[in-house]
């Protein structure tokens, strides 16, 4: 029998969401008979029963645009008092819900596997802007970023050049530097700053004076979650893992003056920050978000409960919950090494 | 000891050209001291002996640019008087060159194949905007010619609306649907027309209404190798395949009056062409085409002569010219026929 | 008292016609307390009776939207049996409109210069993407076409600069070559070709040939309008005005093949087409459409029939329909001239 | 006889620099048979006699790139000890230079209109990113930041929506607001706060309650140069003219939390620096610089010396550096009010 469906978008807003809705419920109209709601933000419309009916009027000309028609939110599924597996299954049944899709990062995935073990029928379609998901190649939105971040360092290069400043430009990545990894190689920076691979300023302030000694203007793309293990008591509070973070604003607002005072080159910070998961999908995403909730309309149909959608190779393949959150999936040494390399 | 190497572009232009050359230029300097020559203008430029030096000067910035700084051209290497094996070990031997490094298409695949049998020292890059080379998951150029199609596919959508017109934009892909089948999907187009899945113009028309019916206006991408069975003589000439291709202009200008004469809609037909393949890379197209020239500094210093390098998943890895020839990538029945899904 | 102001949009589709509506919608109801109502699909919504209410939440979010909402088409008022001043008089008064806000061209303007001469209350809006209205120094839409031609000859040129090809751009301008001389200018094409100026085949291959001998790849731009005095009868008809047209397809489709011929050089068109008037607007034009659509609102509330907003410099003034439809603005000899210098 | 000219451009980078200078060499050389060099660095390569020959090699594919290929810094020509007229005089006597191109904002303007009355040659053309100068309709740059900015907000909105916060894009305009108005009208900004017009933070909170209430997620765009009376000393300190500057980071940083505070709404800051002032112009920008470089190289063949271009309407006329220099061209407050009535 057909079934109906709950979608819920959870975290940060990414750019793909509303592709991935559309794809699920053309897909899901039209060749399952499935119905669809969407609850409004979040977990949070789920715990409370807000629900909107999704239909294929609801989604057209979807795959173009940003945010999540449905809402997110960072509330979870467990908070008191209503949220719960047994409060959720009552509130399905109230609703004539027989299933829940879960759009969402880590945090999503994590409560969708407690869920699903607690007896909720719940597939997951992975979410993270960072790309840090170990389950699948690529997560939508992580191609949006690296695209907008790549241009800003075009057009920032211009105006290092014209100045000879060093120009530091900090982007998302809090757990790891796919971003900065890609845009950095897309746009041609000198130095590219991850969480993985901690430097210290003296490292970091060679690469700018050898770049400027090279007659250029450098270009340092640094990752949010990026640490320097010399970052002194004046800017910095040691985390939980003993590295140091920045005392107040980003990493690269910290950077910049410590480059400028270690090299007596002048340095900018640029922080990209939210405009990278907002707005139009890259046409990759939109590809990747619309074939994703399309899979995930057939994993439902085939009640494949606990299991995420994700991407292998140019295949959308499924993976259980578990598999997903074993790793977050980080920037190898190897291609650290490898990109390093072009600059000798 | 450090190899000298020649790199030669040839084919149509395809952004990421440039990134290619880059990549295998700073990486071979940096890790194995290797030097490059360019060929001008493609094999013309090697068996004429033609070539410019190439080092990290000439590269600058070139990750950013399309085209390629020493030019292509659809020449090939056995064209008589100066061709051949024989004439071109010749040319490398007086040159001081130990190996050719080939970007290119098919054409310049089973070219680089037979140089290999007949004994020369050459590997290969993968070049295809359509990206129907088997042996790779995608090929760089590919995802810049889908993000412009689809901001074209944006575009004529709003025209199509405020006008109640049926669309058509013709966009590349000579014997694979690719690019139409990607940024249809992320343009939410309502019919996709690939030359591996020909459509009578009855059924095209029949989408068109259908779509009308639900009271939108109709957004139609064609790639420029479909063909229709029952295109008549009016309009077309029976290639050797025993198709019909059209006898005047592209398949779009074919294709949007038969569309408005069997459906009454009126219908203007787009022809995008060379557009897609010139001007700044995407930055996912950017990535990989630094690195497949990072990969094929590699190859070169393992005297991997005979192989090109692919893209498999998230890796770049090695293939013989054979594999990569042994078939064209074509779009998949299934793959397209989950596309028609979203439509029911 | 209040307002009731019926909208209507005419003519071919323009980025800006919603931050036109929406602009008029939100000031005059903030302001006056106006009401609105849009007529569907141009003047035949308005001699049909078809008219939609349009609120402030009718327009949220359209300065960004290309097309129109409320759909355009090319017919006139005047048609029979319902059109004619005396029935629209009629249609008026039985919806209780007190004015029309017609935002159309030439073929516009003039229809309500004689619906104002038989008695109706209506202003317009002047909208040409060709920027060919005298009365204003620019219209909406046209800042839009020319990004879009810009950004297709930044990619047209790496294309012809790999290949050593001349690359023949098609641009929209009827009758005045704004687009092709702002965007040319912008891209640096080494011709324009303006309807203003018939050149010669001989005259534009002695530029193409002059260009590849200074070693450049040639990047020609003709708007659509443009002819040449000796475009022979194979290629060629007779237009009223007495100069040849092309036969089939577009001038760039003509063009390019006797460049090739007369040249010896390999040349390429491509015709922009629609994609130069659908889709999101530019910043400038969202302002400038957005501008004149608080105007019409000003407008029509100091009962100002019979004239359209225009901008003169950085203001948006009133003129009379007679008065913008005196003289098409078309490019004056002394610019084109002035841009025929950068070459020498 | 034909003149020998120095190009020099100083103060902050702005997108169509280049454009400026390809324009005056292209006419210079092609109509007077002018000569050109460049300055390297702005006045401090007059001052040092640092330049490079500048022909039409040199300028080569110059509209399209951002920045100056001829470098600048804030320097100022009367530093010690080699500033000065006389001393300047003297070098220009040296190198053969008959004249100066002096392409800056205000404080060049100012340092011209000083040589000029101590009896240097020299001309100029208006530079300032925030459209300041109150002698020009519009300054090239100006409409890239737009532009930018812009597409800024687009992306801003769909995260705002998503996430039911209130977004706050900080954009520059250190004394005018023009940026913030014209990016924010084009993208719909349900607030715009200008250094013309302080505006207290409970009437900032008012109108974000207000757009939260309407049910929308507040877009807040505020100019660098805004203050408000009632900023608090913990944030702030007191500026020259009375006004409470930020103590710390940037306005948009101190307004979102104070937002946040008085609203009980999510809100988050973006500073968007200075990726508006980089990369490549719009094309608008190209032509209006284009045109200007073109329009400095006839002021100078005139000996206009003391004299600037600026843009009147649609053409390029000239204007004492007095004149430029009386008023800064600041936001009418009747232009501000028309855009508040937007929301009534």
């Amino acid at each position: 029998m057909a079934k109906r469906l709950g979608i819920l978008t959870s975290g940060g807003d990414c750019p793909g969401l509303n592709a991935v809705i559309r794809g699920a419920v053309l897909k899901g109209d039209s060749v399952y008979g499935q119905e669809f709601v969407g609850f409004i933000d979040g977990w949070k419309g789920l715990v409370e029963g807000n629900a909107i009916p999704l239909d294929r009027r609801s989604v057209r000309g979807l795959s173009s645009q940003g945010g999540t028609i449905i809402g997110t939110s960072r509330v979870g599924p467990y908070r008191e008092p209503d949220g719960g597996a047994d409060n959720i299954r009552q509130r399905m049944k109230r609703l004539g819900i027989d299933g829940i899709i879960a759009i969402g990062g880590e945090g999503t995935a994590n409560a969708a596997k407690r869920l699903f073990e607690d007896g909720v029928n719940i597939v997951g379609v992975p979410k993270t802007i960072d790309n840090d998901l170990a389950a699948t190649d690529y997560t939508f939105g992580f191609s949006t970023a690296v695209e907008i971040a790549t241009e800003a360092i075009d057009r920032l290069r211009t105006t290092g050049n014209s100045h000879k400043r060093c120009m530091v430009l900090e982007v998302m990545g809090r757990h790891a530097g796919w971003i900065a990894l890609f845009s950095g190689i897309a746009g041609g920076a000198h130095a590219i700053l991850i969480p993985e691979q901690p430097e210290t300023i003296e490292q970091i302030s060679e690469w700018v004076r050898s770049v400027v000694h090279r007659g250029r203007a450098p270009m340092v793309v640094v990752a949010e979650g990026f640490t320097f293990p010399d970052m002194d008591q004046a800017h910095s509070t040691k985390g939980l893992d003993g590295f140091n973070r920045p005392r107040l604003g980003g990493i690269g607002e910290v950077l910049a003056p410590l480059i400028e005072e270690h090299t007596g080159i002048e340095t900018r910070a640029t922080v990209l920050g939210h405009i990278q998961r907002g707005g139009a999908p890259s046409a990759f995403d939109r590809v990747l978000a619309t074939r994703m909730g399309m899979a995930v309309s057939d994993l439902v149909a085939d009640e494949g409960w606990g299991k995420m959608v994700a991407l292998h190779g140019t295949d959308i393949v499924r993976v259980d919950f578990a598999d997903a959150l074993a790793n977050l999936k980080t920037v190898p040494p190897q291609s650290y090494a490898d990109y390093r390399q072009l600059f000798g």
